[in-house]
């Protein structure tokens, strides 16, 4: 595996793999890897000839008060694990290196963004869209991995690449669990260790909305309402939302039908967690 | 040649050719093209192995209350002048093929766009990133070839790729002019004969203000009055703007100094006229 940390060097790379005719999947990361990036690297490694993961913590996408400089950073960790799932080319970047003056130019996210995170986290996706355009230009990625925990990001991708005929193929990858179900993240090692065992009951209120979709209830806002009394009956957390979407427009329904998403956001003392559920109603 | 009307053919088509090792050169337009048009072919089919030329009216880069409708369009008479300037794939997409629904990203243009021209035409260049980002995604050229008379749109390209890190070479070719100085435009058809005849004091007052740098006049507000007058005197048209900045950064400047742009729009009656000078200053 090489670390590649110049723009320019990862772009000559790219360019001639692709004059050789080899296929290349991008996994774009901020590091501090999990198995859910393990998981990304594995469906990348099956199904492309060269596999790179990018490792950038993107200051664009976080908020003034968010948490950019404390979000958990461990590259040697990180390299190694890279190494061991088989990843090609590791592309780590400066911020110097991606961003070396102000931006003349952004990606705005226009539609998908007013709900679920994008309603608290004004311009996140906005950052999201713009580093990735940038990261695909160095990359050029035939396929591109993301993981479904972040279910909003995998639509707004799927409308940038969409919309701007970026000739890449969106592949999005199932969650990946903890035994008792909570989502694997960077940040759940920010849990209290009483915290992290209240954690499991987001994925339970989800597992709740489910058994009463399969017993028919197909009214959003009954099923929002008993995931409410679930979270505040089992956790100390603030829910920020639970919302219930067509996917991946995320428009709102008034009944239950096609494919959807059951998605929550809850506050925890150091950590924001989010895990949602998508399900494909007859 | 080959006329290309669909985006996924036009990108299997590229797709190809870089595999064959092959570099393409592109010349985006809006059609009706003019000898300025037939530089830039003739500058790509010099430097690369395949042109495409594109012709796209693009909705997105006009105003309401812009010429849109009655932008002028003959397809088979460009058809005719491509083939004679050797560009081998003509790529001349509908505005459903390239807009089959809203847009859920977009490209925001930040800076360089407040002067010259972005003063008056609010979301002109936002459109014009917004369709380059496309038709560069499309087309996936190794060189992107723009005339210098749009010296604006040029210095937005150039922040454009260069931010977005796209793997393109920006050729900037200068203004082709009819023989008596006026910088050609598809929409010069436009003017009454009168106007035509006065249409050559627009470079007139560029040359004049050159002049007076020569002489050593380094105020920028000095020149602009200069031109103004000159232009009051010598046409009927409606000054739209006459300004003097750095370039490509397109900041003002107290003393003239490095790489300068002087620029200017004139409205006629049933047409607004662009053109400019770049000047690079010891």
């Amino acid at each position: 595996m090489q670390v590649i940390t110049s723009i320019k060097e990862m772009q000559q790379i790219t360019s001639t793999l692709h004059t050789k005719g080899y296929s290349i999947g991008f996994v774009p990361t901020m590091g501090y890897l999990h198995e859910g990036h393990l998981t990304l690297m594995n469906e990348a490694r099956k199904e492309n000839d060269i596999v790179v993961l990018s490792i950038f913590v993107n200051p664009l996408q976080f908020g003034p008060n968010e948490d950019y400089e404390t979000y958990p950073r461990d590259f040697k960790r990180d390299e190694n694990l890279a190494e061991e799932a088989g990843v090609d080319f590791l592309f780590y970047p400066s911020v110097e290196e991606m961003y070396p003056n102000k931006l003349t130019v952004t990606v705005k996210v226009l539609d998908r963004v007013d709900v679920l995170c994008g309603k608290s986290r004004i311009g996140h996706f906005d950052g999201v869209a713009t580093v990735l355009i940038k990261l695909f230009s160095i990359v050029s990625p035939n396929r591109a991995y993301f993981g479904m925990k972040d279910a909003q990001q995998v639509a707004v991708v799927d409308g940038l690449i969409h919309d701007f005929n970026l000739p890449i193929e969106l592949v999005s990858v199932p969650t990946v669990r903890e035994e008792d179900g909570l989502a694997k993240s960077s940040r759940n090692i920010r849990l209290t260790p009483s915290e992290r065992s209240e954690a499991v009951h987001l994925y339970q209120s989800l597992q709740l909305a489910k058994q009463f979709i399969d017993n028919g209830e197909r009214n959003p806002d009954i099923l929002v309402q008993k995931m409410k009394s679930y979270l505040q009956n089992h956790t100390s957390g603030w829910i920020d939302y639970i919302e219930i979407y067509s996917y991946p427009e995320l428009k709102k329904l008034d009944q239950l039908k096609g494919k959807i998403i059951i998605a929550l956001a809850v506050k925890f003392s150091q950590v924001r967690l989010i895990d949602n559920l998508i399900l494909e109603m007859e």
